[in-house]
Protein backbone atom coordinates (compact mmCIF):
# COMPACT_ATOMS: atom_id res chain seq x y z
CA UNK A 1 0.00 0.00 0.00
CA UNK A 2 1.37 3.13 -0.98
CA UNK A 3 1.96 6.10 1.77
CA UNK A 4 -0.98 8.18 0.69
CA UNK A 5 -3.38 5.39 0.72
CA UNK A 6 -2.22 4.28 3.72
CA UNK A 7 -2.68 7.79 5.20
CA UNK A 8 -6.35 8.16 3.94
CA UNK A 9 -6.70 4.70 5.47
CA UNK A 10 -5.56 6.32 9.28
CA UNK A 11 -7.15 9.36 8.55
CA UNK A 12 -10.54 6.92 8.96
CA UNK A 13 -9.78 5.97 12.53
CA UNK A 14 -9.56 9.86 13.67
CA UNK A 15 -12.78 10.48 11.49
CA UNK A 16 -14.56 7.63 13.19
CA UNK A 17 -13.29 9.35 16.56
CA UNK A 18 -14.40 12.99 15.19
CA UNK A 19 -17.70 11.91 14.35
CA UNK A 20 -18.47 9.94 18.12
CA UNK A 21 -17.32 13.18 19.63
CA UNK A 22 -20.12 15.10 17.51
CA UNK A 23 -22.69 12.33 18.62
CA UNK A 24 -21.85 13.35 22.54
CA UNK A 25 -22.21 16.89 21.55
CA UNK A 26 -18.82 17.42 21.74
CA UNK A 27 -16.36 19.02 19.20
CA UNK A 28 -16.19 16.65 15.87
CA UNK A 29 -12.31 16.23 16.17
CA UNK A 30 -10.32 13.34 16.37
CA UNK A 31 -7.09 11.97 16.18
CA UNK A 32 -4.76 8.89 16.19
CA UNK A 33 -0.99 7.23 16.64
CA UNK A 34 0.18 4.92 14.63
CA UNK A 35 3.60 3.09 14.95
CA UNK A 36 6.00 2.74 12.63
CA UNK A 37 5.35 -0.70 11.75
CA UNK A 38 1.20 0.28 11.14
CA UNK A 39 0.20 -0.34 14.76
CA UNK A 40 -2.66 2.04 15.90
CA UNK A 41 -0.84 2.44 19.31
CA UNK A 42 -4.02 5.01 20.65
CA UNK A 43 -7.23 6.78 19.47
CA UNK A 44 -9.60 9.47 20.72
CA UNK A 45 -11.48 12.72 21.05
CA UNK A 46 -11.58 16.04 22.06
CA UNK A 47 -13.80 16.02 25.45
CA UNK A 48 -14.03 19.50 26.29
CA UNK A 49 -17.72 19.06 26.75
CA UNK A 50 -18.07 15.67 27.49
CA UNK A 51 -15.84 15.26 30.48
CA UNK A 52 -15.62 19.25 31.31
CA UNK A 53 -11.63 18.97 30.46
CA UNK A 54 -10.08 21.25 28.76
CA UNK A 55 -6.71 19.76 28.69
CA UNK A 56 -8.13 16.89 26.38
CA UNK A 57 -7.91 17.87 22.89
CA UNK A 58 -7.89 15.25 20.26
CA UNK A 59 -4.12 14.15 19.70
CA UNK A 60 -3.27 14.37 23.34
CA UNK A 61 -6.51 11.62 24.05
CA UNK A 62 -4.47 9.81 20.91
CA UNK A 63 -0.85 9.97 22.87
CA UNK A 64 -2.59 9.00 26.54
CA UNK A 65 -4.23 6.38 25.10
CA UNK A 66 -1.26 5.03 23.43
CA UNK A 67 0.30 5.00 27.30
CA UNK A 68 4.22 5.04 28.65
CA UNK A 69 6.48 4.68 25.93
CA UNK A 70 10.13 5.15 25.74
CA UNK A 71 10.32 6.41 21.70
CA UNK A 72 8.08 8.13 19.40
CA UNK A 73 10.42 7.30 16.43
CA UNK A 74 8.73 6.83 13.44
CA UNK A 75 5.38 7.80 14.98
CA UNK A 76 2.58 9.35 13.16
CA UNK A 77 0.02 11.47 14.55
CA UNK A 78 -3.15 11.62 12.37
CA UNK A 79 -5.84 13.95 13.25
CA UNK A 80 -8.53 15.61 11.63
CA UNK A 81 -7.47 19.14 11.84
CA UNK A 82 -4.42 20.98 11.69
CA UNK A 83 -2.89 21.04 15.68
CA UNK A 84 -2.88 23.65 17.99
CA UNK A 85 0.23 24.93 19.58
CA UNK A 86 -0.86 22.81 22.41
CA UNK A 87 -0.83 19.69 20.09
CA UNK A 88 1.80 21.06 18.03
CA UNK A 89 4.49 21.45 21.42
CA UNK A 90 3.65 18.12 22.42
CA UNK A 91 4.62 16.01 18.81
CA UNK A 92 7.49 18.48 18.68
CA UNK A 93 8.07 17.53 22.12
CA UNK A 94 8.05 13.68 22.51
CA UNK A 95 9.52 13.83 18.58
CA UNK A 96 6.43 11.97 16.94
CA UNK A 97 8.27 12.03 12.96
CA UNK A 98 4.74 12.07 11.03
CA UNK A 99 1.62 14.16 11.29
CA UNK A 100 -0.99 13.57 8.72
CA UNK A 101 -4.10 16.37 8.54
CA UNK A 102 -7.67 15.92 7.93
CA UNK A 103 -7.96 19.66 6.69
CA UNK A 104 -6.29 23.15 7.82
CA UNK A 105 -9.05 25.31 5.91
CA UNK A 106 -11.13 25.92 8.82
CA UNK A 107 -8.18 26.36 10.91
CA UNK A 108 -4.55 26.75 10.68
CA UNK A 109 -2.35 25.80 13.66
CA UNK A 110 0.93 25.16 14.14
CA UNK A 111 2.05 22.50 11.75
CA UNK A 112 4.24 24.87 8.99
CA UNK A 113 6.27 25.35 12.83
CA UNK A 114 6.72 21.62 13.04
CA UNK A 115 7.69 21.15 9.53
CA UNK A 116 10.53 23.76 9.95
CA UNK A 117 11.87 21.00 12.78
CA UNK A 118 11.58 18.68 10.45
CA UNK A 119 8.73 16.81 11.62
CA UNK A 120 7.55 15.44 8.38
CA UNK A 121 3.96 16.64 7.46
CA UNK A 122 1.21 15.23 5.15
CA UNK A 123 -2.11 17.50 4.57
CA UNK A 124 -5.21 15.82 2.83
CA UNK A 125 -7.73 18.25 2.27
CA UNK A 126 -10.47 15.94 3.32
CA UNK A 127 -13.50 17.42 2.76
CA UNK A 128 -15.32 15.42 5.58
CA UNK A 129 -13.37 17.09 7.91
CA UNK A 130 -14.25 20.41 6.31
CA UNK A 131 -17.51 20.08 6.47
CA UNK A 132 -17.55 18.50 9.83
CA UNK A 133 -15.93 21.76 11.37
CA UNK A 134 -17.20 24.14 9.27
CA UNK A 135 -20.60 23.29 10.05
CA UNK A 136 -19.62 22.51 13.83
CA UNK A 137 -18.05 26.28 14.54
CA UNK A 138 -21.36 27.76 12.85
CA UNK A 139 -23.55 26.51 15.17
CA UNK A 140 -21.28 26.72 18.06
CA UNK A 141 -18.75 29.42 17.72
CA UNK A 142 -18.62 30.10 21.56
CA UNK A 143 -17.39 26.55 22.17
CA UNK A 144 -15.23 26.60 19.31
CA UNK A 145 -13.71 29.69 20.56
CA UNK A 146 -13.23 28.52 23.93
CA UNK A 147 -11.20 25.26 22.53
CA UNK A 148 -8.94 27.01 21.13
CA UNK A 149 -8.47 29.67 23.99
CA UNK A 150 -9.85 32.84 21.39
CA UNK A 151 -12.19 35.45 22.85
CA UNK B 1 2.61 42.50 48.26
CA UNK B 2 4.86 42.88 45.73
CA UNK B 3 4.96 40.75 42.62
CA UNK B 4 8.62 38.79 43.53
CA UNK B 5 6.69 38.01 46.86
CA UNK B 6 3.92 37.24 45.28
CA UNK B 7 5.19 34.66 42.66
CA UNK B 8 7.55 33.03 45.45
CA UNK B 9 4.11 32.25 47.67
CA UNK B 10 2.55 30.78 44.27
CA UNK B 11 5.59 28.65 44.07
CA UNK B 12 5.01 27.58 47.36
CA UNK B 13 1.79 25.90 45.79
CA UNK B 14 3.61 24.13 42.77
CA UNK B 15 6.56 22.89 44.99
CA UNK B 16 4.10 21.39 47.43
CA UNK B 17 2.31 19.25 44.69
CA UNK B 18 5.63 18.37 43.28
CA UNK B 19 7.15 17.24 46.73
CA UNK B 20 3.61 15.12 46.88
CA UNK B 21 4.66 13.76 43.65
CA UNK B 22 7.76 12.47 44.89
CA UNK B 23 6.16 11.14 47.70
CA UNK B 24 3.91 9.00 45.20
CA UNK B 25 7.01 7.66 43.35
CA UNK B 26 6.56 10.19 40.67
CA UNK B 27 8.39 12.70 39.02
CA UNK B 28 8.73 16.10 40.90
CA UNK B 29 7.23 18.98 38.96
CA UNK B 30 4.27 20.85 40.24
CA UNK B 31 2.64 23.72 38.85
CA UNK B 32 -0.61 26.03 39.85
CA UNK B 33 -2.68 28.54 37.67
CA UNK B 34 -3.26 31.47 39.35
CA UNK B 35 -6.21 34.18 37.95
CA UNK B 36 -5.41 37.85 37.29
CA UNK B 37 -7.23 38.51 41.20
CA UNK B 38 -4.73 35.99 42.65
CA UNK B 39 -7.44 32.93 43.34
CA UNK B 40 -6.12 30.14 42.63
CA UNK B 41 -7.78 28.41 39.64
CA UNK B 42 -6.19 24.85 39.71
CA UNK B 43 -3.00 22.81 40.87
CA UNK B 44 -1.61 19.27 39.79
CA UNK B 45 1.73 17.62 39.70
CA UNK B 46 2.82 15.38 36.61
CA UNK B 47 0.90 11.57 36.95
CA UNK B 48 3.09 9.97 34.29
CA UNK B 49 4.06 6.86 37.22
CA UNK B 50 1.04 7.40 39.19
CA UNK B 51 -1.47 6.99 36.41
CA UNK B 52 0.51 5.37 33.78
CA UNK B 53 -0.46 8.60 31.78
CA UNK B 54 2.17 10.28 29.68
CA UNK B 55 0.17 13.48 29.14
CA UNK B 56 -0.35 14.88 32.01
CA UNK B 57 2.49 16.81 32.75
CA UNK B 58 2.20 19.62 35.65
CA UNK B 59 0.90 22.41 33.66
CA UNK B 60 -1.73 20.57 31.63
CA UNK B 61 -2.74 18.81 35.03
CA UNK B 62 -2.84 22.47 36.30
CA UNK B 63 -4.55 23.89 33.31
CA UNK B 64 -7.21 20.73 33.97
CA UNK B 65 -7.97 21.24 37.16
CA UNK B 66 -8.89 24.66 36.13
CA UNK B 67 -11.83 23.39 34.65
CA UNK B 68 -13.65 24.81 31.25
CA UNK B 69 -13.01 29.07 31.19
CA UNK B 70 -13.65 31.44 28.47
CA UNK B 71 -10.37 33.20 28.67
CA UNK B 72 -7.00 33.01 30.21
CA UNK B 73 -6.10 37.03 30.56
CA UNK B 74 -4.13 37.83 33.21
CA UNK B 75 -3.75 34.38 34.20
CA UNK B 76 -0.36 32.82 35.77
CA UNK B 77 0.99 29.69 35.36
CA UNK B 78 3.40 28.98 37.77
CA UNK B 79 5.53 25.81 37.39
CA UNK B 80 8.67 23.90 39.35
CA UNK B 81 10.19 23.31 36.03
CA UNK B 82 10.52 25.13 32.89
CA UNK B 83 8.07 24.23 30.62
CA UNK B 84 8.86 21.88 27.28
CA UNK B 85 7.23 22.33 24.48
CA UNK B 86 4.24 20.30 24.87
CA UNK B 87 3.14 22.58 28.20
CA UNK B 88 4.89 26.03 26.24
CA UNK B 89 2.07 25.46 23.65
CA UNK B 90 -0.24 24.87 26.05
CA UNK B 91 0.13 28.73 27.37
CA UNK B 92 0.54 30.19 24.25
CA UNK B 93 -2.52 28.35 22.70
CA UNK B 94 -4.43 29.43 25.86
CA UNK B 95 -3.31 32.64 26.12
CA UNK B 96 -1.92 32.85 29.42
CA UNK B 97 -0.28 36.23 29.99
CA UNK B 98 2.56 34.98 32.88
CA UNK B 99 4.80 32.05 33.78
CA UNK B 100 6.48 31.87 36.79
CA UNK B 101 9.32 29.42 36.55
CA UNK B 102 11.25 27.73 39.63
CA UNK B 103 14.06 26.78 37.54
CA UNK B 104 15.67 26.24 34.38
CA UNK B 105 18.79 24.80 35.28
CA UNK B 106 18.03 20.96 35.16
CA UNK B 107 16.31 21.47 32.02
CA UNK B 108 15.64 24.17 29.22
CA UNK B 109 12.23 24.10 28.11
CA UNK B 110 10.40 26.18 25.72
CA UNK B 111 10.06 29.78 28.12
CA UNK B 112 12.84 31.99 25.57
CA UNK B 113 10.02 31.36 22.64
CA UNK B 114 7.06 31.92 24.77
CA UNK B 115 9.00 35.19 26.60
CA UNK B 116 9.52 36.13 22.02
CA UNK B 117 5.40 35.91 21.75
CA UNK B 118 4.28 38.01 24.18
CA UNK B 119 4.34 36.20 27.62
CA UNK B 120 5.87 37.55 30.50
CA UNK B 121 8.37 35.18 32.19
CA UNK B 122 9.65 35.04 35.73
CA UNK B 123 12.48 32.72 36.32
CA UNK B 124 12.95 32.63 40.02
CA UNK B 125 16.50 30.25 40.52
CA UNK B 126 14.58 28.54 43.37
CA UNK B 127 17.10 25.99 45.14
CA UNK B 128 14.71 23.52 46.30
CA UNK B 129 13.37 22.88 43.10
CA UNK B 130 16.99 22.71 41.43
CA UNK B 131 17.75 20.12 44.13
CA UNK B 132 14.52 18.36 43.45
CA UNK B 133 15.15 17.94 40.19
CA UNK B 134 19.03 16.98 40.20
CA UNK B 135 18.30 14.32 42.64
CA UNK B 136 15.31 12.93 40.67
CA UNK B 137 16.95 13.01 37.40
CA UNK B 138 20.11 11.32 38.98
CA UNK B 139 18.34 7.86 40.66
CA UNK B 140 16.43 7.63 37.58
CA UNK B 141 17.64 9.26 34.20
CA UNK B 142 15.34 6.75 32.12
CA UNK B 143 11.91 8.13 33.91
CA UNK B 144 13.03 11.72 33.01
CA UNK B 145 14.29 10.97 29.32
CA UNK B 146 10.65 9.15 28.91
CA UNK B 147 9.03 11.86 30.25
CA UNK B 148 10.84 14.53 27.81
CA UNK B 149 10.43 11.86 24.64
CA UNK B 150 14.42 11.95 24.80
CA UNK B 151 15.87 8.33 23.82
Amino acid sequence: MDDQRQDRRWLETAVAEARRGLAEGGLPIGAALYGADGTLLGQGRNRRVQDGDPSTHAETAAFRAAGRRRSYRGTTMVTTLSPCWYCSGLVRQFEISRVVIGEAETFHGGHDWLAEHGVEVVLLDDPECVAMMRDFTAEHPALWNEDIGDE
